[in-house]
């Protein structure tokens, strides 16, 4: 199984020593080294927890990284998959967060999932009004857009990391780097014993994704939906419905 | 006087208090702000200590904030004004450093200066063998030139420190920077406490720039061999020759 922005990737093959198939993501029963395990809290809602293997510690790992404190201005920009696991495990961690969205359909999940602060980025002088403003600005946008001008929405010395995969190469202006010390990280998901943690956090604050459970027989629809970006936040296919 | 990357300008001006005209840096006499004054360390060639006001704690600055320890891996891509105090700097701290340079002009140079290893970088196959290898990358280069090559020499976690300032905006790979969690950081000049805390640093390991020094006549041309890249490695104007 792959975890991919979003996608859930499964690759079934043929087994060359057992001379079976193996079914990946859609098996029933599965062999793995135990140094891979991970150890889901109690009280976590599986159905609700298994996206966390990639949005929680893809979110996670970069807001623990770069130390994330209560009453820091952290700006999320996006909110999908991992936006609103982020804005989640931000707020949790005390931080003043704002979300970035292009436009103000989704100012109420902002604010139930824990957000202080929307800038609908698409409206004039939106962005001029929180120039300066933050320490951390999370992008899990994986669409084309300008970095640029987010880079003017951090303070000195602050960090823009990047968890969303544009397609393509997009302009710097390093000088917006340059005068005012700030960063650019880039952040692929997290290793093992960090997972662990971020599972043991969120078992302990009570952070799960939001999802849409559907059958294995709905996954076309919902592949669909997510192209579209109709997605309320993540999709689970119940494994249950596979035997059917 | 304002600094600028390889060129220290002068402003003078009329001051409307006293009726009569200031000299900025071609001043024999100055009132400066006790806040803003700095002390040299006895024992530094005030002709050499000089440009460490600009090229010290400009390189300075960024390899004591990203930690830079003995034997820890970095490059320093360009070998002028900046480069030149780069390597001294970093290999006075200990590192292991390799200069990148377009051709081999500089080699002997760069292992003058302090550096273990040098990288002619437009030789066939010599990015390649040096990817993955550096802790930081300290970019000192004003001229464009691409980023996403250089991203690769970076090991996981490293940063690349742009302190030049290209004229253009450049295509980045953000992928370059999520594969790896690699960071791109930008660093400008350096605030007072931490320029004093350099030049004290400079005094203690001797360390001062290689300069040419020159008459106030001979500034025109000193100005056409900079525009040529024609400068070992700053040029410093002798203040006395300004009363001949």
């Amino acid at each position: 199984m792959f975890c991919e922005r979003g996608v859930t990737f499964t690759f079934d093959s043929f087994n060359q020593n057992t001379k079976t198939w193996t079914y990946g993501g859609y098996s029933t029963k599965i062999v793995v080294d135990e140094r891979y395990v991970l150890h889901v809290p109690k009280g976590l809602d599986p159905s609700r927890a298994s996206p966390l293997m990639c949005a929680g510690i893809t979110t996670y790992s970069p807001l623990h990284r770069f130390g994330v404190k209560p009453g820091d201005p952290v700006a999320v920009v996006g909110l999908g998959g991992l936006g609103h696991v982020a804005v989640k495990l931000a707020a949790s961690m005390g931080a003043d967060v704002t979300v970035l969205s292009t436009s103000r359909d989704k100012e109420k999940d902002a604010s139930r999932l824990g957000a202080k602060h929307f800038v609908a980025t698409k409206e004039p002088g939106a962005l001029e009004a929180v120039q300066g403003r933050f320490d951390l600005i999370m992008d899990t946008v994986s669409a084309p857009h300008d970095l640029n001008n987010q880079l003017t929405l951090l303070r000195n010395f602050g960090t823009m990391v990047l968890v969303g995969l544009p397609p393509a190469p997009t302009l710097l202006n390093t000088s917006a780097l340059t005068f005012g010390n700030k960063r650019i990280a880039g952040s692929n998901i997290g290793g093992i014993p960090e997972t662990q943690e971020m599972l043991d956090y969120c078992g302990r604050k009570g952070i799960v994704a939001d999802v849409e459970v559907i059958k294995a027989d709905q996954i076309n629809n919902a592949y669909k939906r997510m192209e579209h970006g109709d997605v309320h936040y993540r999709f689970t296919i119940d494994a249950a419905s596979l035997k059917v």
